[in-house]
């Protein structure tokens, strides 16, 4: 299994990191699993909180991997960025299981992706990232929203439990559990209780 | 204020990403703060679960800056590395706050900074992290411990708690609660109460 970290100039890096550990984690517990950092056209790109992150470009991405896309500010620029979202589009069609984090899911449903899909995101960011396209289902209450091989979660650490949650569905809640227990992370489990909704 | 975060080959991801949210929410909050990325000798450094980061050399930490130091399986090898934990030494004098998470806090240990201080440091590597200086007064059952200028914390995502409660000890606790309300994150405010102890 192949994870793909989509980045962009102003990602949020929470939104990014949080669910790299849980891949990592995953990938040490079963092994042959290998996570790329990814950006629209490779090389450095700096986060929201001033880190550089060496990337590769899109054209790397083999079918059948997990991606992840964070939200941040960087979103707002590539919501305007048409080459970007038209490979984004084309990536997400041909990965098995896509997660975005916050405001990723803002890009998602710009690149169409999300059609007629339940989604969620950022609560602070809501009005701005359920704009992009009216024809997804948006879901305010939720602390991440399945819907079929689309996973998207509300903000920042949001992304920790989501992560969890695609593992214990693609490899039993057991090695969820241990994953949460190696990290020391106190998981969320139940993808509906949403404490930051109000 | 400036934040050094002093990484190297094999740091865990979380360790040391956790904390860059915190401080990175604080920094907008409170404008002026800078966050920068540091290693040994500068140039780029790979992360336990494959992230590639671009770091300055230690030399760039000015004198008073918050240091965070995150743990992972490259602190086998660093602490070995006595050019190095002489370096880390030396900026930890010189630093107003240092902050280690996880395994960091061996790190610390080695460079002989903890001395007659209390600290803590990941569950499953206690032994081997206690054992590079019996001088310190290692405290097992804690989410973070603060023995003056020093902040140690349990595995991982203990960093993300014990960086909240360095923001409510500097800026108050209303700060630390709107910046956990921000990222979304259940913060875990007790340093005392640790559900990985046993």
């Amino acid at each position: 299994m192949r994870f793909y970290v989509i980045l962009f100039d102003g990602f949020e890096t929470l939104d990014a990191m949080g669910p790299v550990e849980v891949f990592g984690a995953f990938a040490k517990a079963a092994e042959g699993h290998v996570i790329q950092c990814c950006s629209e056209k490779g090389g450095t790109v700096e986060g929201a909180q001033g880190v550089r992150i060496q990337t590769l470009p899109l054209t790397v991405i083999e079918d059948g991997g997990v991606l992840l896309i964070p939200g941040g500010m960087g979103t707002r620029r590539e919501v305007t960025n048409a080459p970007f979202l038209s490979r984004l589009a084309d990536v997400c069609e041909r990965a098995q299981y896509v997660l975005a984090v916050c405001t990723g899911s803002a890009l998602l449903a710009k690149a169409g992706v999300l059609k007629e899909k339940r989604a969620t995101s950022n609560k602070m960011a809501f009005a701005w990232a359920s704009a992009q396209d009216a024809d997804v289902v948006w879901v305010r209450r939720a602390r991440w929203v399945r819907d079929g091989k689309y996973y998207t979660s509300s903000g920042v650490s949001a992304g920790i439990d989501m992560a969890l949650g695609f593992i214990s569905d693609i490899a039993g809640e057991s090695m969820a559990d241990a994953i949460a227990r190696r990290i020391e992370y106190l998981w969320n489990r139940d993808p509906n209780t949403d404490p930051f909704c109000e």
